[in-house]
């Protein structure tokens, strides 16, 4: 069994309990803006909300997970033979990450077609991702078959990030001038956020981690990533749903 | 007792509670829907996310059973003597199954006689199916007893499938053109993820499975069928609520 220290412990057991609480709040933030958005934008705001819920849903799980796998005795960590069970966050993600590509459809507020075909390709594209990592992940070993699965689950990564990249860079010249620079904004995020998972996912090779410190490592890792994806990039998504409204209201005013 | 391996345990652990968080998610984005649709489908819209909700309570009850049932030490599952509750699924179908074609008869808003004629047949009919495919699920056996119960719980499974599409098909076309298509594409949602149900049911006969095999088969493929049939056709529901809340606003106007 790997050897985690006790410093190693609680720095990961605060790390989580710190995201519930952050989710909690960025949820409650999300559903009370519902109301102050135009009519258009409010599944936007429903769904960002849900996002910030499941993770808040799951991290709780998580940490829970984290308490009961270790004891910590006269400073020294003990496995009490429960397992961290790692497969919450890849079902976290299985149902957030496809809900993050369509708030970010639902707030540029294209046409009908183009909502649900690019939710429809992107959201389960994401999907797939997803599918292809979680074997890797819990194959419990720093090597070829993490190496193996990473790489499958990087193809319709790289396609979700060149479509939000290129495809999403046309409609945004179609968006109103006050609210474009924010949009880009939200899609740099998006893009930027995204790269901190394959990062997490393929440092323990990189640095040649292992035992605790690699756990460590993804573990923080993944939760710093998840706070700026869903919570940071909500925020986004709220601030253009505000301006879009402000904007719409003074042309038919 | 029967043996299941910990991926099997684990794998039905982590479906349940995937559709805990999935059925939490849902009912609050149905609830929030509310507000959104006109007047004559907020009843809809109500009662989608009750249908989700009691899933979601449900889910929770089923997690936790499963959850005290087994116990996995040095990676082998134990079974701690407490019964894996299964009546759960059967309670839960009892209340969300005529709930979901009430739901249904409701967002097509058919006369007020149609309307409570259609809710009491194909409600009843629904209850009808749940208590007689009851006796077979926990009789423990794949064999006779199972077949008996399921062949007779298939008589008002047919009956419902065959006015969904028939009666529903007639009704369809009084529908206003532009959801026409999504209310007939709900109807097959409803009918395809129904079939899963039988299939599930007497997989293990025709895939000759037992054991954990059989237990796993019966858990995940009836949480998959819940998820598309209550969350899945939920949005379905609200699609048409929201296109045809629209349409007669267009109207009106």
């Amino acid at each position: 069994m790997e050897i985690i220290t006790a410093g190693q412990y609680y720095l990961v057991y605060n790390a989580f309990s710190f995201t519930i609480a952050a989710m909690a709040a960025a949820t409650i933030f999300f559903w009370f803006g519902r109301s102050q958005v135009a009519p258009a934008y409010k599944t936007a705001m429903t769904i960002t909300g849900l996002v910030t819920f499941i993770a808040f849903y799951h991290y709780f799980r998580i940490f829970e997970s984290w308490d009961s796998a270790f004891d910590v005795v006269n400073g020294q960590v003990e496995v009490t033979g429960e397992i961290f069970n790692q497969t919450y966050r890849y079902v976290d993600w299985l149902l957030t990450v496809p809900l993050l590509l369509i708030e970010l459809i639902l707030v540029m507020r294209l046409t009908k077609s183009e909502t649900v075909s690019k939710s429809l390709t992107l959201g389960g594209a994401a999907a797939l991702m997803i599918l292809l990592g979680y074997p890797g992940e819990v194959s419990g070993g720093i090597d070829g078959t993490r190496l193996l699965w990473g790489a499958l689950s990087m193809l319709p990564f790289l396609y979700i990030v060149y479509t939000l990249y290129v495809g999403l860079g046309k409609a945004i010249q179609t968006q109103p001038e006050g609210v474009r620079g924010l949009i880009g904004l939200a899609r740099n995020v998006t893009v930027l956020s995204w790269f901190f998972y394959p990062i997490v996912y393929f440092a323990p090779f990189v640095l040649e981690l292992d035992g605790g410190t690699a756990t460590t490592a993804i573990e923080v890792g993944y939760t710093i990533a998840d706070i700026v994806a869903k919570a940071g990039f909500g925020v986004l998504i709220y601030m253009i749903a505000i301006r879009k409204s402000e904007a719409e209201a003074g042309q038919t005013s």
